[in-house]
């Protein structure tokens, strides 16, 4: 069986972590403030000083850490993985991250006769926990079936994309999708609350036909409660929109819809909201409609 | 059983009707060019010269036609339903058309001892064909449940969703949804050709999760096929988009989404694409992102 090494265990990796412990792996395990490995540590992961010593342990290691500047850094680093994994093992980086740097790492582990995948995923914490993501994997068609098994463990939806960051590509169009369908739903709700209309048979009615998304259905409901619990946290929907941008700005990609949602995000943050679902950009532009 | 008249045989009119008919009910019929009632008449609809001589021949009149301006002339012009209706009928506004002039025909029909509801619809002409289209009315209880049998040969997600106009409110609501989404879909596809990705699978895959529409899931496949018929015409979306910004603007609310999406649909306008389908907002931006 493999030997999984794991880094970053966060309130994603966390969850997901747990479920490979649960299919009988042997896993290594390091985290950059060690008391959020406790839990997996009980479950039987072995603590590690390093990446590198995670690597080292490892037929398989995963990444789902912070920003893109973190994956470099654990991936890349000084005692990172790449510096310490041996020949004929796979780095599998799940974190949502830049296109470009997971090119940048296949190309680098592949100079080391190492796989490399990126396999960001969607489903939130919840997914997670439950372990129902759907995972967009870029890389060799090879290394992704030998780490499907694992991938299974985690999710439902799973699927290879094509090459060397195409899985982060993936994760992009999603998040596209995802700033336009929100603004959408706010504007949409805070309109209908204005003409008078009782918010929630709306989201019944209209929820139903061609106006209907996952967001309206499902977050929908929430906003009208005042609920903005994540769900999925706007300081990191606001890291994958800067990433999208960037992406599409280096592809000569205009995307005016995603660049003016994205400044209401901006809002959003100024606002305090960060740590609040991505919903809550509902009271960005309920509050510049207020008196 | 109610003596139904029926003004307007449009595309979406012309299938609303027919399902009518099939019901059993008397009908008479009026259409600004008579040819397009052909089917009806053929069906057994009595053609009469105004919408006047329609009303005088019914217990309940819809109107399915094409501006709030054409609605305004049919229903309250010089030989209009209003003119000539009898006390107790009911006038039902199908058009999608302003939530201010349904308010408006509700009080002047009142005034009259008449009833008035405005029931937009949504589905297009697949589901006007079909019978499946949803249907959102505003106004009197009492009118609802008289005109629901009739709605239910059209329609199946039947809701009455308040006063008067508060149908029309709701339309604009989708409509709002309808708009954000179609640009997320438009600019998430943009960026995953670009990318390089296979856009079948993206949708296959991103389709299932917290970034699905039934805009993505539903016109996305056909915006890969490079098939932009309607569907829901353009023409018809900018009516409805001009509506929600200015009853948006009469309710102080400002609709920053909207606005932005609504002048790319005026660009599609400006590029002959006013019979294309919503979904052609594609080629609108694709056009600007190429070379």
């Amino acid at each position: 069986m493999e030997r999984i090494g794991w880094i970053g265990t966060g309130v994603m990796g966390r969850s997901m972590v747990l479920h490979v412990l649960q299919g009988g792996h042997p896993v290594s395990v390091f985290n950059r403030s060690r008391d959020k490995a406790d839990d997996p540590c009980r479950q039987g992961a072995a603590w590690c000083e390093t990446p590198g010593e995670v690597a080292a342990r490892s037929d398989i290691v995963f990444t789902m850490v912070g920003e893109p500047s973190d994956v470099e850094e654990v991936i890349l680093g000084g005692d990172g993985v790449l510096a310490r994994i041996r020949k004929g093992s796979v780095i599998v980086d799940m974190t949502t991250s830049e296109p470009s740097l997971a090119v940048r790492i296949y190309g680098e582990a592949k100079a080391k006769s190492v796989f490399s995948l990126d396999a960001p995923v969607s489903g939130g914490d919840i997914g997670a926990k439950e372990g129902t993501l759907a995972i967009m994997a870029g890389g060799d068609e090879e290394a992704f079936r030998r780490v499907l098994p694992v991938f299974e463990r985690m999710g439902g939806n799973i699927a290879i994309m094509g090459g060397p960051g195409m899985g982060q590509h993936t994760k992009m169009s999603n998040q596209i999708l995802v700033a336009s369908t929100m603004i959408g739903v706010v504007e949409a709700l805070l309109y209908a609350r204005r003409a008078g209309l009782d918010l929630n048979r709306v989201i019944e009615v209209v929820g139903k036909g061609a106006a209907a998304s996952w967001a309206f259905n499902k977050l929908g409901p929430r906003i009208v409660k005042g609920d903005t619990a994540p769900g999925f946290a706007i300081r990191h929907f606001v890291k994958d929109m800067g990433i999208a941008l960037t992406e599409a700005k280096r592809m000569k990609l205009a995307l005016p819809g995603l660049a003016l949602v994205n400044q209401f995000y901006l809002a959003a943050v100024a606002e305090g909201l960060e740590n609040e679902g991505t919903h809550a950009l509902f009271r960005v532009l309920d509050r510049m409609n207020s008196p």
